[in-house]
């Protein structure tokens, strides 16, 4: 049987699977990225937790057939560097080559996000489709595409940055530098910054102490709950960064044409099927009725597992020598 | 030799051009659309303009190989029918077997925007690119999309509608009915739409006359001249719009990843190079560094015969079964 080692590399943790040959998950390991230590030493947390899931599998290292990793980028997958990171310290780093190089084994390395969608393409929510389009709603705004049944990188190999096409010109900063892009206006950071900035305007909100004096963006849960419970603010701010989101996927679709809209991440995981009825109606308001009468819209199916299968089953793909 | 018959179908009016076997024009014809009559009439104008161009070649009717035809749409290419169009009274009109039928010859439609971006990807600006991006800017903005060297319908079949991205949320109306497209924000019919609501407001302008009282927009050349008058409303207005057009094109570069951007139409014809510099600021800043750094930004080399050479070019496409 050959089997795949798929990894996903993130700011915060590092996932590992192994696939059997029918591309099941048959054992996971897990590790914090610790994502301010040097490089060397991150990249050694990636292979000691592959190393990780093959021992769990009960298998040996030479059963495996190939590596994939998804990483942040922007990288240039047929060299296999990752040119650099927000999250990590990564510039330039020969991530495909030192796998191999540790695994003795191909590897493979894409976009995170791409990763993902490739796992939603082949194996979830978007099976079947020829044109496709994920967006993966987080702290951020990740986009990956599926064009004429393959993975699209594009001229630049990093297409697919959905989250920071402008939706409001002269609209407020993003982390990007640039003013106005989606996930300015929709993340859970955008959504953290507005409910902040209602705090010091003096309105009142259940989730206060989840965003007064913290660094990081409120927790998806939090914000599932506070609105579920009615909480005028945060209803508000998730209400208004959905409308957002319905903008940026009706423009999409109207340049794109895609079949399936999956979408996935933090948010669409808390908050499940009624915030996508809730993007859906606005895309479909903004799309015209000739492109997105037949697009349908989807909850991605593989959860966190999508990034480590669909990485598995890049350097898979990548071993039949076939397009993607 | 073999011959083709290219036809362009626009809202005033239709073009023919005969190519040779090496693709060169070797005659040409042109009629009024007179679009406003009925679809039978608008069809039989599109006949005798293409039969005119035949006759001017001085060759047989028989010897044309194959026809293609650009269209406003939306349409579907594969079924050769206009679904309906703004600017032409069609409504599920099958343009394709009835231009087969009057030539009996195979004939190929597309989208008018599309084949134009066909005709500079085979012949024009953006030949040699596997990833290109068309932007045409005129009354509207129309898009036209070549992704791994193929032109890309998507499964909507009318993939590309750049002017309907949004880009000023919640910004004017647009001519679609939607708010903050592209189109409503830059367009040659915005433009006039903020001139005219500047004139109103006391603002002085030296093309006033060709604003007032007239439903049509003001066209490119008096915008053009204005502009080079150092007429202030005009800079502001032009500018402004170059500003949105360079944001939709950044947004675009991170989504897509081109190679080649191609910008024409009657605003890029009447300003040339000066406008393209403009917007290629704009969207280098708009765009990742990663994303933008290796795109080339050019003028659509075959101005108003792109439409006719590429719709000819697909037709003789489909004869050899090709994908496109």
């Amino acid at each position: 049987m050959k089997y795949l080692l798929g990894l996903d590399l993130g700011g915060t943790k590092v996932s590992a699977a192994v696939l059997d040959g029918e591309n099941k998950i048959i054992s996971r390991a897990r590790a914090k990225t610790r994502a301010w230590r040097d490089d060397e030493k991150v990249f050694q947390t990636i292979v000691s937790t592959g190393r990780r899931a093959i021992e769990r599998a009960g298998i040996e290292a030479a059963q495996i057939e190939a590596v994939g990793i998804g990483s942040p980028g922007p990288l240039d997958p047929r060299a296999g560097l990752v040119i650099e990171s927000s999250n990590l310290g990564f510039r330039n780093f020969p991530l495909g080559p030192r796998l191999a190089e540790e695994f003795r084994r191909p590897a493979t390395i894409d976009n995170d996000v791409n990763a993902g969608m490739w796992g939603e393409f082949k194996m979830g929510a978007a099976r079947g489709a020829s044109n496709a389009l994920g967006l993966f709603w987080g702290t951020g705004i990740g986009g990956g595409l599926i064009v004429n049944g393959t993975l699209y990188h594009g001229s630049s190999k990093n297409a697919g940055e959905i989250g920071h096409m402008i939706v409001q010109a002269d609209g407020p900063r993003c982390g990007c530098g640039r003013r106005g892009c989606l996930e300015a206006m929709a993340s859970r950071s955008a959504m953290t910054r507005d409910l902040r900035k209602a705090l010091r305007r003096g309105k009142k909100t259940s989730i206060a102490k989840l965003i007064e004096g913290k660094s990081e963006s409120v927790p998806s849960n939090a914000l599932r709950r506070a609105y579920q419970a009615k909480d005028e603010l945060a209803v508000k701010t998730v209400d208004r960064a959905a409308r957002y989101i319905g903008y940026g996927l009706g423009s999409l679709v109207n340049v794109l044409g895609p079949q399936v809209v999956v979408l996935g991440g933090g948010m669409i995981e808390a908050f499940g099927q009624s915030l996508i009825d809730r993007i859906d109606k606005v895309a479909r308001k903004t799309a015209f009725e000739f492109a997105i009468k037949d697009v349908v819209m989807v909850k991605a199916a593989l959860g966190d597992d999508a990034g480590m299968i669909g990485a598995a089953l890049l350097a898979r793909e990548s071993l039949g020598g076939r397009k993607r």
